[in-house]
């Protein structure tokens, strides 16, 4: 992780346009005359992001729904998307999970590259989207006093993924397609001071938040509502792949759409995080930790 | 190839809507408010587009040089690029190519993803651009009557090759570093009847430019201009990567960049090539053979 590390401060030295946010932020955000567009690039890799026996047309679902949520988290409304694609088994189900996501977020398939390679196979994806609000919120900008709201409940793709394994009789369906939070976003967006989408755990995700805004962030744990049970309430709140909106807004604000107030913005201290009143100065064991 | 052509025939199916000109063109065209956007995805993958051997930062170029090429066959002005970058041996040369190219066209990294994964590693980039002229140029749209372009020289990718190989003491610049011909482009936008690059080889590129605007070209292969010696013509029409501009002009317009006529258009019949006069109707042995 320290090279992967090293290597990202070397990209984010050249990435020094303000469109790119630093490499910081969920999305690029670029004037184009009088437009402002949001766009996002993520990767799937076989063995990595996603299992061998994977159904094809899972992976293809992921690969454009994790891609609309950084497009959701910048209230941004999808233009269409460009395909990175590596030739191997059962492609038509790839491309038939393809239809069924382009169709369910009715975003078109503009271009791409089909290429032969792997094992590993390995997928991008571009989301291109237009900004519905500017200025486009971003990871920066919570101000203490704000509120902290989460929408949706946390724990369903921790669940999902069990259920895929066989471990228990629950549906995966959370884990293999999950929903990018479009409408909300967009609704969300005139309204926040900051906001991300939760796709490495919602504590992990806090700090990042916190970080950005140089802010402290007081989370009260019991507040996050569950889709599993309460006994895995801490494992819930590290597991990724949910890809709810994670946002604040001013005190006086309540939000359009349905979200859960878990916490309040205070300001920024050696502490990102205070959970249930414990501060929290180190990211270790908050989250999936990758870089993106 | 079979089961490659079946699948890039389905994603063509999904591809619909018209800014994807049906996956047959260089580039997406997209439509946003006032704007136009330019928009290519191509990937490269070791042991396949370039082998183990090849310095990162070389790969580097050419991954972002491939991408702006596609923009400036449609006379686009880049805007930014979003990379998908795949961790492994010495990384910080791809950072140092990157940063050169980037450098060199003036081009801002906006964003992307890096993971782990490979061997073998995979490469994608996403160009952004937007059209300096309206109609934006296509593979579609020569006319007979037209007469037949190209920009440079060909062959300089192949003696590049070979030089890289150690078969011969010449520069391998033009195969490692291709440049995109972005000014020539743009100058030719506002007057070609058809445009491409020639990625694949003149004539396999030629074949296409022919089937897409339903015509017969008539080549003089003679005309051709080499950077290669004489008795390697029939090679450096039909190899791939010097990225020049082939386009096709009303009679009595003369290009405002240099280049030469190779040719011209004639209706279209069973033949999409004349070549010195022989009917070519099977696109076999043209080129670089891959779908794009």
């Amino acid at each position: 992780l320290s090279g992967e590390s090293a290597l990202i401060g070397s990209l984010r030295a050249l990435a020094h346009h303000p469109a790119a946010r630093g490499l910081a932020d969920d999305a690029a955000v670029l004037d184009v005359g009088a437009e402002t567009l949001v766009l996002t690039h993520d990767m799937l890799v076989e063995g990595i992001h996603f299992p061998l026996s994977a159904d094809p047309a899972d992976v293809a679902w992921k690969l454009v729904a994790v891609n609309l949520s950084d497009l959701a988290a910048k209230g941004a409304e999808p233009l269409g998307v460009l395909l990175g694609f590596m030739l191997g088994e059962a492609d038509q189900r790839f491309v038939e999970g393809l239809e069924d996501v382009l169709g369910h977020y009715g975003v078109p398939l503009l271009g791409g590259d089909t290429v032969a390679g792997g094992p590993p196979r390995a997928f991008g994806l571009t989301a291109i989207g237009r900004a519905t609000h500017r200025p486009v919120p971003s990871r920066a900008g919570a101000l203490p006093g704000d509120l902290l709201w989460v929408t949706g409940e946390l724990g369903a793709a921790m669940l999902g993924f069990e259920a895929l394994g066989g471990a228990t009789q629950a549906d995966s369906t959370a884990y293999r397609r999950p929903l990018a939070r479009l409408p909300e976003g967009e609704a969300l967006a005139p309204l926040v001071t900051a906001m991300m989408d939760v796709s490495d755990g919602l504590l992990l995700d806090a700090w990042r938040l916190a970080e950005a805004s140089a802010v402290s962030l007081t989370i009260d744990c019991g507040a996050v509502p569950l889709a599993a049970p309460e006994d895995r309430r801490s494992e819930a709140l590290r597991w990724g792949d949910d890809y709810e909106l994670l946002f604040t807004l001013p005190a006086q604000i309540e939000p359009p759409v349905p979200a859960t107030r878990i916490g309040s913005v205070e300001p920024g201290g050696p502490a990102q995080l205070f959970l249930d009143g414990e501060p929290i100065a180190n990211r270790d064991g908050l989250g999936y930790e990758h870089e993106s």
